[in-house]
C-alpha cells in the first residue's frame, strides 16, 4: 500500500500526515521540487513513529520513486498570488507543470490510480488523463467533494445533524459553475428543501475555500482530508460514494469533459457512476459547468498544439 | 461517561466489549441475575486493559450501581426456547421482568437515557417509559436499526456500494409488521428502485435475525453493535440519524405507540424526529405496525391492571 | 490479509470480532466442527458491516478454505469439564484433535504463520510444528502473554500506571510452571522491585484464568485480544515485543521445547528472540518449566508412536 | 474536554489537527496574534467535519476564551532566524512574550493543566509556573520526550523493533545538556547496551530537530504529536509514563529547576515522578543540565527584577 504525493506543500502534507496517522498507507513517497524540504518533512514524520501503532515508512524521492504506487496524488501547483480569486488563474502555469511531470509518472507507475488536487482541477484532471494515457476509471480529481462537505457542515450547524448523514451534493465544476443538487438532497428519508436560506449556505460553501484562503493564506485541512478519504476508499476497497471530478460519459449529453458527479470509489478507482435525477435548473447548471470546463480544455489543447510549453505535446 | 448494561448475556457482552474496545465509555457496570457470571465478565475485560490505549473500568453491580449512568441499556430477557420464531412469545415474561427491574432503575438513575434491546422491543420500550416515568426523548429501543443494517448489507452485496452510503430504512415494528421504506431509498442522489429482487432482499433482512438464531442459537454482533452505535451517538453527542423505536407523536395519526422512525440521536437522547414522505403502501404498513404494537401494549396494560405480575402496577 | 480461525468458540469469536472491528484482517474464515454455528457467526458479523468503515469479509469454511491465509489461529479444543483446573487435562484430547486437523492445514496453507491458542498451549505448539512441518519461526502459541497482561493489570491497579508501560513478563510455561521475571521488570527507568505484595499479585495473575473460568464458565476477552494483538503484529509487520510460546533454541541449555520468552513478532512470524538476564531463582524456574513441558511432549511422542490416535503418526 | 492552543503556528496546528482527527478533545480554541489566521485555521478544520465520526468544535479566540479549558498548550514564540541553532537564542524574546500572556491565562483558566512547547522549554516552563502561580503538578513542558522518540526511531531502524517497545530515555535539558540514560535502557527484558554506534544515534537524535529545521524551516509533526500524546494522557487519564520537563524535587540534590525526568501523566497533570537509577556519568550529565537551566532561570529572574519587560514582574 504505497502512495506517492507529488507536491508536499500545505495540502500534500496534510494528506501525508493523515495517511500516516490513520495508517491508511504503509509507505509514502514525497516528491517535491525542493528536495531538501521533502526530506525534512519525511524525516519529521519518521521521528514521530513512536506515537503510531502501525509503522509507516515516509521518504522523499523523485518521480521515478513512484514506481509500484497504488495511488499517486498530485498537489503540485504554481504559486497562488495574494490576490488569488479564481482557480483558472493557475491554468497556464499548472498545464505546463503537469506536462513536465505526468508523462514521466505515467511511465514509472503505469498501474496507479491518479488523484488530481491541483487547480483548476477539472481541466487538469482531463489533462492528466491525456498526459498519462491512463484509462478514465483511474484518473479523478478531488472536485466538488470539497465544496460538498463545506455545504454539509454549514447545513449541519443550522439543523443539528451530523454532516455525514446529510446527503447533499455540490456538483459540476470545482469553480464558479458549481451548483447544489438540492432536488435530490435528503436526510433520514426527509427532503432537505431548497430554501432561500439554504441557497445562502450554498453560496458560502462555494466561496468557503476563498474565505479560508483570505484568512490564512492557503487551504489545507479540508482538501487534504478529502484527498485522504478518496485514497482510503481506493486502498481499502471501501466503495464509498462521493462527488469527485471524473470523465463524464454521456450524462445529459455531455462527453469527455471532466466534472464532478457522484461515483463509487474502490480498488480499481471509479467503480461506478451514479446519476442523480436533477431538476431543470440543475441540469442547466450542469451544462453551463460543462461548457466552462470545455473551454478551459480547448485552451489547453490549443496551447499544447502551438507548442508553447517546453515539453513535447502529447496531443494530436 | 458511565454506561450500565442490564443483562450481560450474548448481546449485552458484545455491547460491553465494543464500548471497551472503542473507548466509547470510561466506566461500564454489568448488572445480571447471576452475579458471579457478571463478575467473571468484568474481570475478563479488566485483564485485557494492556491491549487498550484508553483505560475503561468494568465491574459487576446491582441495579443501584447504575447511579450516575449517562446511558442504561437493557438487554435482560427471559430465555428464548429452541423453537423461538416470534418475538412476541417473550412478551409476558419480559413484561414481568421489566416490572421488577425498571422502577428501581428509574429511581437510582433518574437522568439516564434508557435504551431497550429486549424483545418485543417496541412494546417493551413503551413499558419502560411507563415503569420509569422518563420523558419520551430519553426512552428508545434498538428497533428496526438492526433490520435496516441487515437490508443495507444484502443490498451492498448486490450493488457493490458501502452499506453506510445506502440510505435505506426498514421502519415500523421490529417484528412481523416491519416494512422497507423503499420509496425514499437512495444512494448518491440516485433512487434505489423498488424491484422484485429488492423485495426479496427485504424479506431476507426481515428474517435475518431468525436465520442467525437458527444457526448459532442467538444473535449477538449485529444487535450489540447497533446498541453501541446508539450509545456512542448519545455519549459523543454525534447527532447521527438512524431508525430506532421511539414514541410516535402524531405521525400519520399515530400517537403514543412505540415504533421505529428515523430520528436524530444526541446528548439528550432523541434530539429530533425525521418524517419520511412514505407512499400509500408504506403508510398502510406503518398503520398496521401501529395496530400490532398497540395490541401488545393493551395486553400489557390489562395484565398489569389485573395485578398478574408480582410487582405493583404503575398504571392507572 | 486473510486469517483463518479454527474453532470459532468463545475465544475464537472474540478474536474474529476484534479482527473485524479493528479492521486488522480483510478476510476471515471460520472453521468449526459445527458448520451451522460457524455460518451463523459469519452471517451475524456480515450483517454488522454498516457499522464498520472498512469492509471485512467473514465466512464459514472447512480446513481447505484456509488456503492463502497469512495467519491461521487454532482455538479448537475438546471441552473443559466443570471441574477444570489444570490445562494438562486437555492434553490427550487435544493432541488427537490436532492430529486430525493440522496435517491437512499444513498442506493447504503451507506459507501461513500458525498461532496456537488451545491448551496445554506449550506442548500443543510443539505438536503443531511437528504436524505441519512448518519452520519454527512460523509456529507460536499465545503462551504467557495472557498471564503477563493479567499481572500488568493487577500491578497497574496498585501503582497507578498504564499497564502498557509496565515492562513485566511472566515467562516459562502457560501453566503451573510459569514465573514472573521480576528481576528485569521496570517502568520509566525505575525497577519494579520484587516484594511480597507483588509475589501475591503474580499468584493472582497465574490463577486469573481459573478465577474467570470459575465465575463465567470460560475465558474469552483477554485470550482473544492477546491473539488479536499477535495477529496484528504479524499482518502489519509491527515488530512488537511480547512473551509468547516459541521453540527455545539453546537458552539456558534448553532446546526444542516450547516455552514463553520475549520475542519480536513481524511479517515473518518470530523475527527475533530476546534473552532477559534472569536471576538464579528465575533461571531455575525456567528449567523446571522446560522439564514440565518436555514431559508433556514425551507423552505426546509415545502415544503417537504407539498409534493410539486414529490419524497416522507423523513422528519418525 | 476543552483545550486551548496559544500559538497556532506549525506545531500548534499539528497539535490542533491531531486533537480533531483522533477526537481527543471536543472543543479546541486557537489563540494567535494574527486573529484572521487563527480564524482561517479554525474554519478550515470546521469545514472538514464530514470526515470525522466525532464532531469537534474549533474556533479562534483570545486568551480570555481559554476559560474552562482542561489543558492549555503554549506554542507561541518569537520568530526563529534562518541561522537558528540554539534554543536559548529565543530566551529573552519568549520570556517577554510569556510575561504578556500567561498572567492573564492564569486568571481566566486557573484550574487548567499547562503544557509548554515554546523554547527554551525548560526555563520557560519554570517561568510559566511563576507567571501563573499554578502548582508544580499542573505545569510541564514537552522537554526531552521529543528527543527520546527521535532516539527510539533511530534505534528501531537498526534493531528492527517497534519504537514503542524501546524503553530508552533522553533526559535532562531539551538542549545541549541532554543525555541518553542508556544504563536503564532495555527491550523485552534485555539491556540496550551503551555502544559507540548507539552514542552516535544519540548525537543524531539530539540534533534531529536542527536537521529537520535546516531542511524544512521548522519542526512540526514530532513536536505536535508529542504534545498531543501528553494532552491525551491528561484528558483520558491514561497515566502513561514519559520524560517531560517538570519541576525537579530533590532528585540528585537538584531542586526547583525544570528538567526532563520520566513521570506519570494523568487527569491531575503529573501524577508521579519516576527516578531512574542513573550511573555516575549520567548523574553528572543531569547535574550539568541542571546548572545550565538554572543559569537561564537566573537570567530571567534578573531581567524581570530590573523591569526590562513591558509587563510587571511577578517575582518578589
Amino acid at each position: 500500500m504505497k502512495v506517492t504525493i507529488i507536491g508536499p506543500g500545505a495540502v500534500g502534507m496534510v494528506l501525508a500526515y493523515t495517511l500516516v496517522l490513520r495508517a491508511i498507507a504503509r509507505e509514502v513517497v514525497l516528491v517535491g521540487r525542493n528536495r531538501a524540504k521533502a526530506e525534512g518533512e519525511a524525516l519529521d514524520l519518521m521521528h514521530a513513529q513512536t506515537f503510531l501503532e502501525v509503522p509507516v515508512k515516509v521518504r522523499a524521492g523523485e518521480i521515478e520513486d513512484a514506481e509500484g504506487s497504488e495511488v499517486v496524488v498530485v498537489c503540485a501547483s504554481v504559486p497562488m498570488g495574494k490576490e488569488f480569486s479564481n482557480r483558472n488563474e493557475l491554468l497556464r502555469g499548472n498545464v505546463e507543470l503537469m506536462q513536465a511531470l505526468l508523462p514521466r509518472l505515467g511511465r514509472v507507475a503505469p498501474a496507479a490510480k491518479l488523484l488530481m488536487v491541483s487547480n483548476p482541477v477539472d481541466a487538469l484532471t482531463w489533462w492528466a488523463k491525456e498526459l498519462t494515457g491512463f484509462p478514465a476509471e483511474r484518473v479523478m480529481g478531488t472536485g466538488t467533494l470539497v465544496d460538498s462537505v463545506r455545504l454539509r457542515e454549514l447545513l449541519s450547524e443550522t439543523i443539528g445533524i451530523h454532516p455525514q448523514d446529510l446527503r447533499t451534493y455540490i456538483l459540476g465544476e470545482h469553480g464558479d459553475h458549481q451548483f447544489a443538487a438540492l432536488s435530490v438532497a435528503g436526510v433520514g428519508g426527509e427532503r432537505i428543501d431548497d430554501t432561500v436560506e439554504r441557497r445562502g449556505l450554498f453560496e458560502r460553501a462555494k466561496f468557503g475555500g476563498f474565505e479560508v484562503f483570505s484568512k490564512k493564506g492557503n487551504t489545507s485541512y479540508t482538501v487534504g482530508l478529502a484527498a485522504a478519504y478518496i485514497v482510503k476508499s481506493i486502498l481499502m476497497d471501501e466503495r464509498r460514494t462521493m462527488p469527485v471530478s471524473v470523465q463524464v460519459k454521456g450524462y445529459l449529453g455531455v462527453d469527455e469533459v471532466y466534472l464532478s458527479l457522484p461515483v463509487v470509489i474502490g480498488r480499481n478507482g471509479i467503480e461506478r457512476y451514479l446519476y442523480p435525477e436533477l431538476n431543470d435548473e440543475e441540469r442547466q447548471s450542469f451544462l453551463r459547468a460543462a461548457a466552462a470546463v470545455n473551454s478551459a480544455i480547448q485552451e489547453i489543447r490549443s496551447s499544447c498544439l502551438e507548442g508553447v510549453a517546453p515539453s513535447p505535446c502529447p496531443l494530436g
